[in-house]
């Protein structure tokens, strides 16, 4: 990497506001090369920082963080913004365990408002953020950046038809990248592409302004009252935008790299007296030629090689394995249909829209809307199939239960990211899926732990259960299984002597390590134990309560949040049918869990094989000197 | 009633298609005098129904339902709907157990193509039946009626956003009635006001259209290639609208309580070859000279006098008491602010919005900005406290994990219409909201059963505790709690005999049953039995658990859905602790409730003083036995 000249030297905004106007440019070139070469090692998301550099610094330049108040939307493009709030020095931590969060994070910086991991949030938090100013008397400005892709979002939309009405300091940054994670297909995405190509007028009017506002007192008033002719001047002509429609002055489009009519446009924005949708043009994956010409490859990237571009390590995983299988299954079933919400890469069905165009809908950041459309798919005979991120499924919730299960009409959910994710952190953690679930009437789940179990649930999803199905599945690669298991795929599995008197039982990928664990145990300490892993999460089958009532101890393993889940669920059965033995549960209890690996989070919840044991050992000796 | 003409003849839309053209005006009168005669005795949702009787006539004039699909938002307003597809000889039964739903059932009938009870759900749900019926080759039309209330919802705005790309026969109908169930407050409200008031050509194009429909094969043709020519100088007239920038052919706004219009629009949409929104001006309880006066009160209505338009009975509540302290609060707190989503009346929060206008926010249907908004309120030091039912709140799961626990700053939900709702049915059922907070971290969560103890736990939640906290409180009015019972608002309270070993484990307004069993119990039985109430019910206090883990046998009664529930979580805590004596849980399992009076669901699920003695008697009986 070239020589760092300018962020060593960036300790607040303040510092930014001291660089030479026409450093600038250079500014950027330096951000970008730390960007990729810092993500090149880290992972994490690239194409999306890239594209709004300029932009935040111009941000930086014209307002006053933290008096001023910027709001970034899903927070994967608040990377610039770290370098540019003192956060240069840690960059190289970016998504590790105890290092910078890939998000925007609060608890990191006084320029970080919320934690931030889902979409479409920014226009919703930011305008409360300015109804307290107002109502405090604050004048200081309150931004919100969104991209294109966040405002396909129900959310966004929401915020925006209560935001407009306001007279609030209050400025949205729309910034159009012509995609969000997928290439995005709505007539929101078409209608800004109409708006885009309009011949903009606007960078004159930018260059004049600017000669304006330097005229004292009377600059900005006449700069105001040119702004309010030509807007109208420009609706005339053009017609008015469907911001417009909702309440708010729009403005743009205008590009998003060049620093001129960026100033120019956000000192404008400062002048109108009510809320502002300012329309930027950005080119996503900016500056580095891989991510410009393939940016969907580069939203999320695992670490790469800077001059090839290509990833260091990969390999199959259930994404990929799960889009094979409902490719197999569509190839025989014309019925079948598949949604994803802007994540046709992430989930693994690439391949099925090129195969299955007609059958394939991207629905846009619209969680929601992907179950009650579902609906609607499944009541007119289709088999519909919505593949979606454990964590962003959290967004259905209610649809879930009254245009899911209440219609008791074939659904089959298939849920990726299930259980911890690693260095995406707090926010994308897939802990919430199974408590949740849990709680809505009818509907069945299940946990494959490998590809060959994804299958059969994949199968027995489609044919042989009725209303809601979901399973479940985890981020990256299926692990080893012991050698001697051989998958069934009932409602349970059991693995270890039949009669073992202590019981560990889990579901998902940790089965490999309660397996591992009870080779050890009996191997290296004599302990004889069992895994009764389950394949079908919900409902809980009778005969799994029948075989854990015959054990002296149970020790549920659950890679998922305590309440609700599993585990207590089981409790509670067996208590209600008189099970007297000893049971422990070892879970995520009422936190949330941070960035670091899969495997060091499952270390600190107790999930893995090492901890497993030591405390199967503490219980056993402990229950050993009472009996002694 | 005068006597009945039509509706007696009426057995499905083909006989509604035998009715004189011009008698069709007698029909709409009958139906609106069946409507407010049924309404006034059984209660339900009135204004919203007289609204669009003329509208649902002329929908199953022009159209072939069940071969068109015809999807009713929110489902309050199908009772017309009702009347002409066979169901005017139960239509007394409305609302009642066993009896015709109030919203629409599929069970019921085939017209009725989804259980709704949330609303803007209709366009997403319609999109998926165009898409099955474009995937199979069918031609028959989807047509979605949702109200402008509605419109404000993000859902809705999802499936625009989807639904405009595509080239189904879907026609939307946005019935616009001026306000959803408050006041509609958004932007998109003033937008609609503003397109309405536009002069409307539409009567003209309509009548001619109808004439040149007559003429055979050509006609059709000739009237669409003259739709589109006036389409394109409206536009160029009036300037585009939000509803074709987001790629619907936008039809209107007409009047829809005239049928030579409404008729001749629908006709015409039909051949639009493309989606379209339909525009159709309507009077929210049209021809009930109360409701149109004041529609929201109208909105949903208990059992009322015809003559006076008064309640028949009616009485304090909940929901006009946690108004009430809340604006005792407010008065003395300047930072407390109120919010509901489209609720100001039924949440009680009328008194504090003409109180403190400047500190309430009614963000339309739209619970999921409500949360997020409130994020961003508390983020700079107001006290947000949003009013929601129980049902509803729902729609925010990922928000309130997302932008509120995870953020962990102050923020209060009060929970209406917790428990059971009675009349309303499965859609609408407040079982959920305990099995959801559950899984989330951090939050706390209240269970008052008196106004007494809701003062309390307001005031808990406003200044004792930290984050997220929720206070749930049933429909209705408190119940009558034993004079030997006084409320200290600890996290759990204790009602009889300190070291009985039998417990009545619960929350909520069931207490009382459990309070009165126990005396039964005592006195007509000779059983010794105590009562532990929760009033803290999330994190449960360890103090608890130590209160419970010296009973021989514990009957846990929850007024909810049991997986995932407290009873169920405190079971886990029980079991893991060592308890061994006996666990019992009566709770609503695995299903949805259908509607009944609050009293029948009560005994239905074993939650009411009879059920509760009987489960007793049986089980110390069967216990009596096995000893002996």
């Amino acid at each position: 990497m070239n020589e760092v000249k300018y962020l060593n030297h960036i300790k607040s905004p303040d510092d930014v506001k001291e660089i030479p106007y026409k450093q600038l440019p250079d500014l950027a070139r330096e951000i970008r090369s730390v960007l990729i070469e810092t993500v090149s090692n880290t992972g994490g998301h690239l194409a999306s920082n890239l594209g709004v550099v300029e932009l935040t610094i111009a941000l930086h330049r014209v307002f006053d963080s933290p008096r001023d108040e910027i709001v970034w939307d899903v927070g994967h493009q608040v990377y610039t913004h770290k370098l540019l709030t003192g956060r240069y020095d840690k960059f190289s931590s970016l998504r590790t365990e105890d290092g910078l969060s890939g998000f925007s994070r609060p608890s990191e910086s006084r320029h970080d408002l919320f934690y931030t991991g889902h979409s479409s949030t920014s226009i919703s938090s930011a305008f409360g953020l300015s109804s307290a100013k107002t109502l405090r008397g604050d004048k200081n400005y309150v931004i919100a950046v969104i991209g294109d892709g966040a405002l396909t979002g129900g959310l966004a939309y929401e915020a925006l038809n209560n935001a407009g009405r306001s007279r609030d300091n209050l400025i949205v940054i729309l910034n159009d990248n012509e995609m969000s994670i997928s290439k995005n297909v709505g007539s929101m995405a078409r209608y800004l592409t109409r708006i885009r190509t309009k011949p903009s007028y606007f960078r004159l009017k930018a260059a004049l302004e600017k000669g304006l506002n330097k005229i004292p007192l009377i600059g900005h008033r006449l700069s105001n009252f040119l702004f309010r002719i030509k807007s109208s001047v420009k609706r005339m002509i053009y017609g008015s935008t469907l911001f417009e429609d909702i309440g708010f002055r729009y403005m743009g489009p205008i590009d998003g790299h060049n620093f001129d009519t960026l100033c120019g446009a956000l000192e404008s924005a400062k002048m109108s007296g009510r809320p502002v949708l300012l329309h930027v043009n950005t080119v996503k994956g900016k500056g580095y030629d891989f991510a410009e010409r393939d940016p969907s490859q580069y939203h999320g990237v695992a670490r790469f090689d800077i001059n090839t571009g290509e990833p260091i390590c990969s390999g199959d995983n259930f994404s990929d394995k799960f889009g094979e299988f409902l490719c197999g299954f569509a190839q025989e079933d014309e019925n079948i249909v598949a949604i994803t919400a802007a994540m046709a890469l992430g989930t693994g069905l690439k391949q099925f829209s090129e195969r299955f165009p007609k059958r394939f809908f991207d629905v846009g950041i619209a969680e929601e809307h992907a179950i009650t459309f579902s609906a609607g798919l499944t009541r007119n005979g289709m088999l519909p199939v919505f593949a979606v991120y454990s964590t962003f499924l959290q967004r259905a919730y209610d649809e879930l239960i009254h245009d899911g299960a209440l219609q008791n009409k074939k659904m089959v959910i298939a849920i990726d990211r299930a259980g911890f994710v690693g260095n995406d952190g707090e926010t994308h953690q897939g802990l919430f899926d199974v408590p949740m679930l849990n709680t809505i009437p009818r509907i069945t789940v299940y946990s494959p732990a490998s590809y060959t179990e994804l299958r059969h649930a994949l199968c027995n999803a489609l044919y042989n259960e009725e209303g809601v199905v979901a399973i479940r599945y985890p981020r990256g690669a299926e692990r080893e299984l012991p050698e001697d298991f051989t998958s069934t795929f009932g409602p349970y599995a059991e693995y270890g002597p039949h009669d073992a008197p202590i019981v560990l039982a889990t579901y998902g990928r940790i089965f490999a390590d309660c397996c591992a664990a009870v080779n050890e145990l009996r191997e290296e300490h004599g302990i004889t134990a069992r895994v009764l892993k389950l394949n079908q999460i919900k409902p809980i089958s009778g005969e799994v309560i029948e075989r854990l009532s015959g054990a002296e101890k149970i020790f549920f393993f659950e890679e998922g949040i305590r309440t609700g889940g599993v585990a207590e669920h089981v409790a509670a059965m067996l208590l209600s049918a008189g099970y007297r033995g000893g049971y422990d549960i070892t879970a995520v209890n009422d936190t949330f869990v941070e960035q670091a690996t899969v495997a060091s989070q499952l270390a600190k919840y107790g999930l893995d094989k090492k901890r497993m044991i030591e405390k199967i050992l503490g219980s056993v000796s402990l229950d050993g000197e009472k009996e002694t």
